[in-house]
């Protein structure tokens, strides 16, 4: 596949295949997520959140009709640094046909763009420990490691 | 001051003024927050576009009258995790009176109580790696330091 033409746009509902089809075809994702068919409602009803609320954009890097990487991206109104918005990025992933190809850091490179079309002063994310090459690749495009990412699991009763 | 009276409400734009001083009288928070009279316009934006987004909240610890302690909270629905919500905080501060007084464990655990309202199933936060206190302080209340919270400055050009 000719990486040179990846194409980023907003994810759409016949996306959400694909979408959690990579999400799972992860190592720490296959832990976690369900792909299966018919995929999982819990799915479809998280996409119509995120789709119908401004602050968050699911955002998929494509090649021709096939989808290649995925993100999304919140926008966050704070008090703090005077009242300044922030992006957060999260559930960031290439398929595996595209692995080391670069299609990850044109979709990083992306997001920049558009937190800064935005007005976001700080673009910020957490990775996981365990992905010992996620790091590296994120202080590649300029992300720097000064916070903690602390976690609390919630079991609701 | 009876630290034992604390209550948690939302916070109100009458609260803003005690807000933006704690988060000033702070270590960091005095060398990016500008505390003057009036306020710098930009807090109040910022405090109009939390309120009005039913996915962040603005959380006031009082006690009488007093805002001793705030932090936000930020819903975020995502496909991670099979379709769940996170809950995300930022900017906790407590006021220097009742520092060492437990209002901020008091606020933490209220905040647990809420994701879990809200059907979160994390609730996470990230925490500069020069407060050494703030991690232990966390990690106290449950949070494990699983992830590198990763920041890139974003300069609009």
């Amino acid at each position: 596949m000719d990486t040179h033409a990846v194409l980023m746009r907003m994810a759409t509902e016949e996306d959400l295949d694909q979408i959690v089809y990579m999400l799972a075809d992860d190592e720490l994702g296959k832990t976690r997520e369900r792909y299966e068919q018919p995929l999982p409602e819990t799915y479809r009803k998280a996409f119509h959140s995120i789709d119908s609320d401004p602050n968050n954009e699911l955002v998929v890097a494509c090649i021709g009709e096939e989808v290649v990487g995925v993100l999304q991206i919140t926008f966050i109104p704070y008090l703090t640094h005077q009242g300044g918005w922030r992006a957060t990025i999260e559930g960031v992933r290439t398929a595996t046909s595209v692995r080391g190809k670069g299609v990850g850091s044109q979709l990083i490179r992306w997001v920049i763009e558009r937190a800064k079309e935005r007005g976001c002063h700080l673009l910020q994310l957490t990775t996981d420990k365990k992905r010992e090459n996620a790091l590296h690749f994120y202080e590649r495009l300029g992300f720097k490691a000064t916070h903690e990412g602390m976690k609390m699991k919630l079991y609701i009763t």
